[in-house]
């Protein structure tokens, strides 16, 4: 039984970007030598999500809609009258997305569905520099 | 510390079938013979969802109710639009919902609420054929 | 390897009582004299939620306002006509927010953002006892 972490930093482009990290989760099991276990995807930022998805462009954009239609950009948000950085729906849209996924693997593989990938989605209103963690634990 | 793992099958009846696996979580803790640790609770679908909930029929109407509110049925979504499939509401739900849970065991037993059940929920428009994974870790 | 659990009690004020965690966490995870693993935070209940936020007034304020907007108090919930107990809302964004989060920790420490802080919310339409629990496992 063991833990073994890896850190990549992401370069996200702006508000509504989304970055598939399922390749880097899996090869970082494939690396890990572990068997059986989880894999915990984390992102310590208050602006950000990662999620479970099917990544391809419709899902992309009715995503953003989704987040726009319950969490709009144009209400007033008690966080920028405070601070003035015009980011309060991003923090919103982070709490409720939530900033971790965690994810099985077996044999050594990670266990997912066909169409089913971890994104980290850039949730701020600007392009920023993510870290991403991916814990495992197992053996 | 070790790890443990069941996997078991579930045929859902189509649109909002809430399955409980609540006891078969708790079976599963009870016979890999750890006493503390974690149940990650995951099912490897991007049209399907895991929660926690209290499992009773008025409930299981409401958060019905509600992801129609906020993640209707009636509007275009570009997936739909791309893959014809007629489920990017599905899609979407199960994103903000989540693919899975997790929940702490102490001395043998799932730690949860009287009133807190697991439940698998089909969110896709049709009958489908459901993996669930409980990935058990700990000593 | 090993696991190790803390649990404490937290009486909530009333709906919407957003109750700072991230100090407890951080000193259990100190306290295991662990050094790289996760701490799955759960708290045992199914009218309350546990997250990551930034946690500063116009935030809360901002999160209390997504929920009356998305899953409001005043329509009808088949919970309510059933039981009566009038938190029927309470229960629906338990679900969609969640009963836990988790986070890495390495090197002894937490690994979080500078303003990401984890909190339990009280949902509740009243005041309640809560427990939390924090379960590390790691090595």
């Amino acid at each position: 039984m063991g833990a073994f972490r890896r850190t990549i930093t992401i370069d996200t482009k702006g508000e509504g970007d989304v970055v598939d990290v399922t390749e880097m989760i899996e090869s970082t099991v494939a690396g890990s030598g572990m068997r059986q276990g989880m894999a915990l995807v984390f992102t310590p930022h208050s602006t950000a999500a990662v999620v479970t998805m099917e990544n391809e462009p419709g899902l992309r954009e009715d995503i953003s809609r989704a987040m726009q239609r319950n969490f709009p950009s144009n209400i007033d948000y008690q966080h920028d009258k405070r601070w003035g950085d015009g980011n309060g729906r991003s923090h919103v849209r982070s709490t409720f997305l939530g900033s971790s996924v965690s994810l099985p693997f077996d044999e050594g593989r990670l266990t997912r569905g066909e169409w089913q990938q971890v994104a980290l989605i850039e949730l701020d209103v600007r392009e920023r520099k993510r870290e991403l963690i991916v814990q495992l634990l197992g053996e």
